[in-house]
């Protein structure tokens, strides 16, 4: 017989009864029944009632047996007493009395049970990982990351695409984030960087003519400890491909993420043919560009029922020409009382307040607003907002750009209120035409929006004779559920377009040569016209599980001050590795 | 149509003919031929010839057109003319004929050609890696390197084993090779570490119970380069497993590596139940842990026949304990010319000389160590070697652990040079058995020979009663064709035998708790038996591409200095990265 294991925890079924059986795993839970012991032991396949009673050799150990101990237990399968059947459980119609038991671990006392559900500090879970990972939900949590991981890797090979493996020691590239740097001891004073993203090579592995790369790339970016984002790094589905158009990315991706919401969706309904989203339309209906499309608000523009009206506060501002009136619409929310609350959580969130119309059962239009406006233009915004009784209208008024991000959060805090959110499913989208340049005022310059690779709508002839600030670029995210979870683009695979392209946002020829030589020159020698886009596999997983905390589906993560507890990184290093490394720590700049 | 291709380069057949294809790809090959054009058109499936005569339109942009420029092709699709078909191109029954042409992307004169197998130095091959990967061979070994690792994430899945990403911002963990650091901003001071390997994490994944553990996983040592090892980054595939003995480690992994090598061997044969050789049976016979088993010389120990003989040189050198004579069997070598060459290789590789003795056809063994112990004592030679009339055998002397590095280089070259080696397989053995300490002449003192987590064998009590140079360790090596491939144990969970065994090698408790505390930690809460391996997937790449340069089986390798001259890696970091990052180079310690 195997020296640990016949069966596993998992696989005892009533056609075992009768047989000799030893079986391995953690005592999960001990109970003393009338001095007959019961022990769960658990493996990572199951669960199985072991039965010890005093006439059984293994009694006297058995009773030395604590939670969480590692034992071998040889004995006899047989049926549990009718009545004492656990259907919910695989093994639930059989048990196994121990003849012999044998301790493989034991367990001192636990600073976190690995039995039952109760919540501990995070501290104290991520300082004994191991035991808070025996737990079932955390558990399962990182199987089911394996298994979308597993989905996804065939579902690309399935489309065509190849693994590759790039360079994680490789060069400092200003791309946004913070680059993490490792000091060189055979170059003394230089530095790798790791990669915030496979970027160029990703890119270069087109221009050495693969056609479509894929990979479960991590990635490193040193940005400061946010809730919704995991310290260090993290992992993307990456992806790339050469002789392909904006349309020929979403062919080849569509599938690969509504397959992998369906297999792992639990049954929730998953968006099919996404809808495509121009940038400037989601920020419009949305108030965002990752809308949760769960929610059927979509805000209008009602500017011109409040030009000339007698609502002075926002014909006023409509002056100007840059100004505008959106509207929130309620619907359900026709009540003086929720329209009182929608104005105070405004004002906690530190506006002014809220604005609104509520047309109550039976009634015109009613509030401040209705009365200064009139009749007429209430019916007409109650017209456009597609309204009846019982519904409200919410608006905020201003400078687009400065009031967006609030009109967005309005608009998930009335669909949210009102209930009108439908939680259990995933709705995916395409968000298209981002703009490819911006104001920066803090540098009072053009800058690149999003990502300077991409490829300008309009190419080479747009950057030449457009207004910069006009510019879409073939650029896309997909929005899931109020999440960014994948973005990509047409790559600018032209060497004097994307000359000319960082020229606008203020970067000289030579700045892009110091900055992406290896790609810059790759550029020169025959490039294919490419695109692709980044999946993030962490946000994927973590909304397949249900979770808002990525250190729910990751399996030995560091905490919010980005230090890994478990095994006490970063840590000091010793004098002859610094030396080694041509450093000294510099601790006063603290 | 599509904007970019009909069809790839590599799919057109006799049965399109007729048909228009649009293609785009790279030109690889232009021939003129009595002003008709013909261009090679590659792309990452095939190739497609394409011919523009001067009445196409394509043809005057087509004149213009070079080496390695990307373009599309539209045109009708034609049989070739008789007796101008390619049997050996899957599309060489046809051509595509060209209306028109556009070019995607043009390429300045190459500092490298694609077309051909040119040798290049190493320096420009790195520098324009994008073209060299172009490049059939170095094409061809990525795309095999992924199908290698597919292979073998298949296999193991196939297995049962489930695969994790373990931490790459970790603790420093001084487990042999140097780390690679990264500073951290957010705790000035102090470093992560990159993982040498995962061992820590792997051990953790089973202390939290999830019984089979598996990942590609990158490894980082900060080694000085050496020509069979890529610096700075590698890859594993990494293993481990619960309730599990030697034996159940090598039933899992022993049909894996079988079947990623039959799979890839190009009809090599390759070993099946792989032998079982102990580490020291190894060293005697083959003289290193690694032997190259194609090889079917096996040494002796021959001390007996020398012993108070007539050769006085190794007579004396038998009369001190610890020295030894072995004999390498030359078969086939017994001729005067052989034995010499061979003497003078030794004393080209700094040793005194090799004595021999060669058995001349129809003669009895002759010189000089034949002439001074007789004809009896060579003839017994000949018997225990089991040789024959026409060989030879080589003689080493003295300590072994001394001379047995160059026993088995002598056995290596007389294999080489009689031919004996069989290159065309590939032969795969176990190693076990690996002593658990050795003696360190640097430190005077025992240390640890391999891993410090390996399962002594005979546990805690071997510790405690055992010379600790006799011990053995449940440790063990995969080799092939004299490359250590892979290397595994079963590990040491007891906590109480983890503190012992360091305590041998002069390590405290409080050491063992600083080094590896989330470990010890762990083997507090419940431990199961486990063990695992690790075998170096670049390396078995390199042995199925046939090559003995890894950076021919890396996609963006880094130079011999450790340098990525394509990205332009490590590079100087700026004075406001460094500050952030609270450190200060110290150059003038170069």
């Amino acid at each position: 017989m195997h020296r640990y294991r016949s069966h596993t925890c998992g696989a005892l079924r009533a056609s075992d009864v009768g047989a000799t059986a030893r079986l391995s795993g953690w005592c999960h839970r001990i109970r003393d029944h009338g001095g007959v012991l019961f022990i769960d032991l658990r493996d990572h396949y199951g669960l199985t009632q072991v039965v010890i009673d005093p006439d059984s050799p293994a009694f006297k150990l058995a009773e030395t047996v604590r939670s969480e101990w590692v034992i071998r237990v040889d004995g006899r399968v047989r049926s549990r007493p009718a009545g004492t059947e656990n259907p919910e459980l695989p093994t639930g119609q059989v048990e196994v009395y121990a003849a012999e038991i044998e301790v493989l671990g034991a367990a001192a006392e636990l600073p976190l049970p690995v039995f039952g559900d109760v919540e501990y500090p995070e501290e104290t879970r991520l300082r004994y990982r191991f035991l808070d990972l025996r737990r079932e939900k955390l558990h399962k949590n990182i199987m089911t990351r394996g298994a979308i991981i597993d989905a996804m890797r065939a579902k690309m090979k399935a489309q065509g695409f190849f693994e590759f493996q790039t360079p994680i020691l490789t060069a400092s590239s200003p791309e946004g984030a913070r680059d993490f740097l490792v000091p060189s001891r055979l170059h003394p004073g230089k530095f790798y960087a790791l990669p915030q993203a496979p970027q160029q090579y990703k890119q270069l592995i087109m221009m050495s003519g693969f056609d479509r790369y894929f990979q479960i790339a991590p990635c490193f970016r040193d940005e400061d400890p946010r809730a919704d984002r995991l310290p260090g790094e993290f992992y993307q589905l990456d992806l790339e491909m050469s002789f392909v158009e904006q349309d020929d990315v979403f062919a080849a991706v569509e599938p690969v993420i509504t397959g992998v919401f369906e297999q792992f969706a639990d049954g929730k309904p998953v968006t099919k043919n996404w809808p495509r989203i121009p940038y400037a339309v989601s920020m419009q209906k949305y108030g965002t560009d990752k809308p949760d499309l769960r929610n059927p608000i979509e805000m209008q523009d009602v500017s011109e029922h409040f030009r000339g009206s007698g609502f002075k506060v926002f014909a006023r501002l409509l002056e100007a020409e840059q100004n505008r009136v959106w509207a929130i619409p309620g619907p359900t929310g026709g009540s003086r009382a929720f329209c009182d609350r929608m104005n105070s959580w405004a004002q906690g969130e530190g506006q002014p307040g809220l604005g609104y119309i509520m047309w109550r059962e039976g009634g015109e239009g009613a509030g401040p607003i209705a009365n200064n406006i009139g009749p007429e233009r209430t019916a007409a915004i109650r017209d456009q907002l597609g309204l009846k009784e019982g519904d409200a209208a919410f608006f905020v008024a201003g400078d687009p750009s400065k009031f967006v991000k609030f009109a967005g959060a309005a608009r998930t805090k009335v669909g949210e209120e009102l209930d009108l959110v439908d939680h259990d499913r995933f709705e995916l989208a395409w968000i298209v035409d981002f703009p490819f340049y911006e104001w920066s005022e803090d540098e009072k310059k053009i800058d690149f929006s999003h990502n300077p690779f991409s490829m300008p709508q309009g190419g080479l002839d747009a950057l030449n004779g457009q207004d910069p600030l006009t510019i879409k670029a073939f650029q896309y995210d997909i929005a899931c559920n109020g999440y960014e979870i994948a973005s990509g683009g047409i790559r600018n695979h032209r060497p004097e377009a994307m000359v000319k392209a960082f020229e606008i946002a203020g970067y000289d020829e030579q700045t892009v040569i110091e900055r992406f030589g290896g790609l810059y020159r790759a550029f020169q020698y025959g490039a294919p016209p490419h695109g692709g886009m980044a999946a993030g596999v962490d946000r994927i997983v973590m909304l397949l599980c249900g979770t808002t905390n990525l250190r729910e589906i990751s399996i030995f993560p560091m905490n919010q001050q980005a230090q890994d507890i478990l095994m006490g990184a970063p840590n000091e290093a010793t004098p002859k590795q610094l030396r080694e490394l041509h450093i000294r720590t510099n601790v006063q700049d603290k």
